[in-house]
């Protein structure tokens, strides 16, 4: 391998700066609140990760202000327990723990919308993902008063885009990812095709790679477009993608995809490089539930202009 | 082999003789409409399975004095045509053909739900499998003018059972399958799932089979219960259930595990058998588009107390 003519000046951005500056903002809009919100999580699984999801959840939590309450029962137990979580007015949010019923059953997409709407602290409503998808950012046009929920691993990533300044705050709200290209690796419903659609949404060209080819996002031509396109790039093949972007996110799980990104080969050409969102993304939960609170008429936050 | 000491009495009951019943009450309820209720197809794979359901719901459809269109168009736009026909009044009735996007993809998941409540002819909405699912049979209660639209497949079965008088009218309403021992084979969220929680509903004890085991799907305990209890048979193999069984219903497609059913073996021991369901299926289909234009009030017909 020859030595590269530049030296890397690749700049590592951990996700832990990130999730402070955010848990510093919830904390202000916290103590406007008179009383504590309570987060409750239902666990039906025996999934050593999903029992650690939730003992890190709850520490955020408690360090942060806010209450937690961890159930756990069996799978058969799971939609009489999400119904009286949603009829319990000490409870604010709702935060399940998947997989339940693991794939290929489709039952733990029906036990997601069993989850009260204004207590979805995941955004996993089908309401919730119609609006981010349509680019509706409100629940009750016109008056534009309760914000709709994001969906906590694509706002995440959102977040860090908007630490690393991808997002443009010069360029008008809406469209402030404009001439950006963006390549997302992974398509499925929970990070990468929201993720590609959030982006695009926001002005970005987006690539969006998975194991059947490469979808082209983008906002659309003219400036009428209320949400995105999707474009079929039939032939074209997913490393075609990283010459042409400007930023390239992994939402593939598993070790040996990551082995591609953590290699020097990558800070060898990228400026920066964000190992993993982890934190941000607990830390996006916990806006959430402020959001819901708010939502529930419980707040006393107004809603900001923010790309989210 | 020996043969069997009681000469093989098995008879078969054809699913045609049961749909063209169907097909007479919903041509009876027809004709109190001034106007030709209106299904629209929406194609969007290259699926030659799911071209030829359209081209058989068309001939149905047309057949019985209902108006049908098809509309083909990319992946893509299936989004944007569902919002189309969801707007569109002269539109009573909407059937997508699945798959759009294949498994391991959630997108159709997703998809189901954008097709609006009121044109569902399905019953694939969220609303309405939460209301199989906990026994709730009117959308508007406590009023009960708008019956809840259940799935197709699975209420063709329930059809079946009625025709068959497994289903017992001199019991009350809601329990007449009370004493019945049903296997189901298949737990998708499709067919088999809702089938069993269908059955139990109605008063049945209900195994209901996979491969990752078997569990039991019954009313339960009490006259106050209102929806069925599920119960994990932690040691039960699916062949122990066939002995307890009144009834044997395999949702499972693929024509391998079709042989356990076709082969002598099956007419030797059953009473009845129904090698299909495919159009009862069809005929279902027309009876809740007529429940979809009552429910937008432009029916005549009033509900009837049956059992579906």
């Amino acid at each position: 391998m020859s030595a590269s003519p530049v030296p890397a000046t690749c700049k590592v951005i951990l996700a832990q700066g990130i999730a402070k500056k955010l848990l510093g903002e919830v904390s202000t809009n916290l103590q406007k609140l008179s009383f504590k919100p309570k987060l409750v999580g239902l666990l039906a699984n025996e999934d050593p990760a999903a029992q650690q999801y939730a003992d890190w959840s709850m520490a955020t939590c408690i360090e942060n202000g806010f209450d937690f309450e961890l159930r756990k029962f069996t799978k058969e137990d799971i939609e009489d327990e999400i119904l009286k979580a949603n009829n319990d007015d000490s409870i604010h949010g709702i935060i399940v723990y998947y997989p339940i019923f693991p794939a290929p059953s489709l039952q733990d997409g029906y036990i997601q919308q069993i989850v009260a709407l204004n207590k979805d602290v995941e955004g996993l409503a089908h309401t919730y993902r119609f609006n981010m998808y349509q680019n509706i950012r409100f629940l009750d046009a016109p008056h534009n008063t309760q914000k709709s929920i994001l969906p906590c691993t694509p706002l995440a990533v959102v977040k860090v885009l908007e630490h690393l300044q991808i997002y443009n705050s010069v360029l008008p709200y809406g469209n402030r990812l404009y001439g950006k290209t963006i390549t997302v690796f992974n398509r499925s419903e929970v990070v990468g095709r929201p993720l590609a659609a959030l982006l695009a949404n926001d002005g970005a060209t987006v690539y969006s790679c998975d194991l059947d080819g490469v979808k082209l996002f983008t906002r659309g031509k003219g400036i009428k477009k209320v949400h995105h396109e999707v474009h079929d790039m039939e032939g074209m093949k997913n490393d075609d993608c990283l010459p042409k972007s400007d930023v390239v996110i992994s939402g593939v799980p598993g070790e040996r995809f990551k082995k591609n990104f953590d290699g020097p080969a990558v800070k060898e050409k990228a400026s920066i490089y964000v190992p993993s969102i982890g934190k941000v993304t607990i830390a996006v939960l916990l806006r959430n539930l402020l959001r819901l609170v708010d939502n529930q008429g419980k707040g006393s936050s107004k809603p900001e202009e923010t790309s989210s």
